[in-house]
């Protein structure tokens, strides 16, 4: 049997919570495949600032580097939110984890699940029967990361400086990740620029249209980043992978997540050259809620089975989980965020949906 | 009475149409206020390029100096995008015009008009009421403008560089242009930054609160860009004015507007330090429409509307022109672009809806 090295990072917030539940969602992979998740704890964010005096300790470094990926929880609170930004929970362990790491390809399913489709604040005739957006963001470049970056001067003559860079091997990786992605779904890709002001933006669409040749199956287009906010609420069906530089990929992946009304059921993964991968929910910590026992665990689950997918090629496994939790909504399981009233619908908490998953599995 | 010099730039594809309203809209207030507009007609965007060799003819820039406002259509259309970026009607006309004339608060209403929620892709529930939201973007500055802008090198060892650099003059402007529009409405502003990964937006975060101190009568908020994304498709009427930088403003200010559903209702101001301005509707040319006589001229009536308030001070005539657009909207009369076969609504022409504005004035 296989054996891989996965450090957790249960985080702040609800974090430990849904992650038990994708922890027993593991637990049932081993039972049923003929592999071994060892599995090795590990503070962040709050709780790295809190035991161990910040965000990203370097135990926590040293635990995923020696792993094979790493499954994150959520992190952040108000008990934090005075720190200076970069001491923060959220920036100070994401950032630094990406670039330690190289996770340069952040993927994030903005997908309706039929059932669910009125829990978006969008009109049912414009998601009727649902919609599934991939956004392919890059990760460790343009402005979150370019030099130089900081503030300088005196009082008022101060002036703050960020830098947005590109070079051309970091968009060709990132535009592979999309066109391959494209090609295992509804092969057509959307590159977002703002190619009629920004310079990065030109080289970008240059790149990408070079890229797209070695991908004739797929459809390439291009859009400003502008008009696809608005397309995205226009029309979401237009969409299937939407390929992003980094800040653009931060605004429209989370514009996307919100249209689909479920954002505690959707995963991320953010992926390095190689195997290598964290995968994380793309909601919050939501501290209001946490230790109540009635957080939404899917996003989390959702989670583990990306890592499944895209660092252990257990490709089976991860397709199980997917039925498995597209089963328990069609059986009418909600947890509280998602809970309507409607006839069939079955209130549960964080551990029953987990079970009801596993048992599904 | 006073007279007052305004350049018309009518432009591209639906420009010229919706502009003639609009001039029959300042035909009427002449009549009924002491008041005279000279108006002198240039080319701009694909009508400069066609006629004059480039999207601003130095023509058209002499006679906007020679005025104290510029009314503009919109530019744009398939014939001119083969052009490079920086010689495309949109971009070459735009941020030329926005650096020369100092252009820099831009202010993008997105309204709800309660009679048309239903072109809304929210739903009912979302926006029952309608909502009132102003943008106001900072724009000559960030981004778009500040150097080094370029791509260096070849081949594959290109790079692309853009920077975004404000300073603290241009962000106290800009803040009290949002704290004086929200004292004459909400009384709210809600800044939008991301102070946890840019430079420039811990210095605007700083500069923000400076300046709030001297509006104690309005609430200031703050709100990271990716979730400024999300609240607005969420729950748009929180909002009341929303301050940004120039990229953010230009990519929230579009995904509100078009959360309203009726772009072509929308008008926009951009304004320089004085009375000096530029006014246009926030839709685009509509080149498929063109010709047609079908359009919708509302954004660019209010644009006119706009102008009169802003750089001639003739609060009652603009007054008077909003209201004169709501009740012909009251009274069910509907350009296509809005029809929705509902009782008691009348399709009618880019003319007929202009004679009706006029009738109400
Ligand atoms: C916390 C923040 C630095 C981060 C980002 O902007 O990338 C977050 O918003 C995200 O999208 O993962
Ligand atoms: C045409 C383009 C340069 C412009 C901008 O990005 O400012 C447009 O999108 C706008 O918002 O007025």
């Amino acid at each position: 049997g296989q054996l891989f090295k996965v450090a957790v990072l249960p985080g702040d917030g609800i974090g430990p919570e849904v992650m038990a539940e994708a922890l027993k969602v593991l637990d049932a992979i081993e039972k049923r495949y003929d592999v071994k998740f060892e599995r090795t704890h590990a503070n962040v964010g709050g709780a790295g600032i809190d035991l161990e005096g910040r965000a990203l300790p370097e135990t926590t470094v040293n635990i995923c580097k020696a792993s094979d990926a790493i499954l994150f929880g959520s992190v952040g609170g108000p008990k934090w939110e005075t720190l200076p930004p970069d001491e923060q929970p959220e920036r100070g362990a994401l950032l630094p984890l990406r670039k330690i790491f190289g996770l340069y390809a952040n993927l994030r399913p903005a997908i309706i699940f039929p059932s669910l489709t009125s829990a978006s604040s969008l009109k049912e005739e414009v998601i009727a029967g649902g919609f599934d957006i991939l956004v392919i963001r890059e990760l460790t470049g343009g402005i979150y990361f370019s030099q130089p970056k900081g503030i300088d001067g005196e009082g008022r003559e101060r002036v703050g400086v960020d830098t947005m860079r590109y070079s051309v091997p970091e968009i060709e990786r990132i535009a592979h990740v999309a066109f391959q992605a494209a090609r295992k779904r509804g092969k057509k890709v959307c590159s977002i620029d703002k190619a009629n002001v920004l310079s990065t933006s030109v080289l970008w669409r240059e790149i990408v249209i070079n890229i797209a040749k070695e991908y004739p199956d797929v459809e390439l287009s291009h859009m400003y980043v502008d008009n696809a906010a608005m397309q995205l609420v226009r029309w979401p069906k237009q969409f299937d992978v939407i390929l992003c530089e980094n800040m653009f990929g931060d605004i429209l992946s989370d514009e996307a997540a919100m249209l689909t009304g479920s954002l505690g059921m959707l995963p991320s993964a953010s992926l390095a050259e190689g195997t290598f991968g964290m995968y994380e929910p793309s909601g919050g910590s939501a501290p209001d809620i946490a230790g109540q026992g009635i957080a939404n665990p899917i996003a989390q689950i959702l989670s583990a089975g990306m890592m499944l997918r895209y660092s252990f090629g257990m490709v089976e496994a991860a397709d199980a989980i997917d039925n498995a939790v597209a089963r328990v909504l069609d059986e009418g399981y909600r947890t509280r965020d998602i809970y309507q009233e409607k006839a069939g619908e079955k209130l549960v908490n964080t551990k029953e949906i987990g079970d009801a998953i596993i048992a599904n599995l």
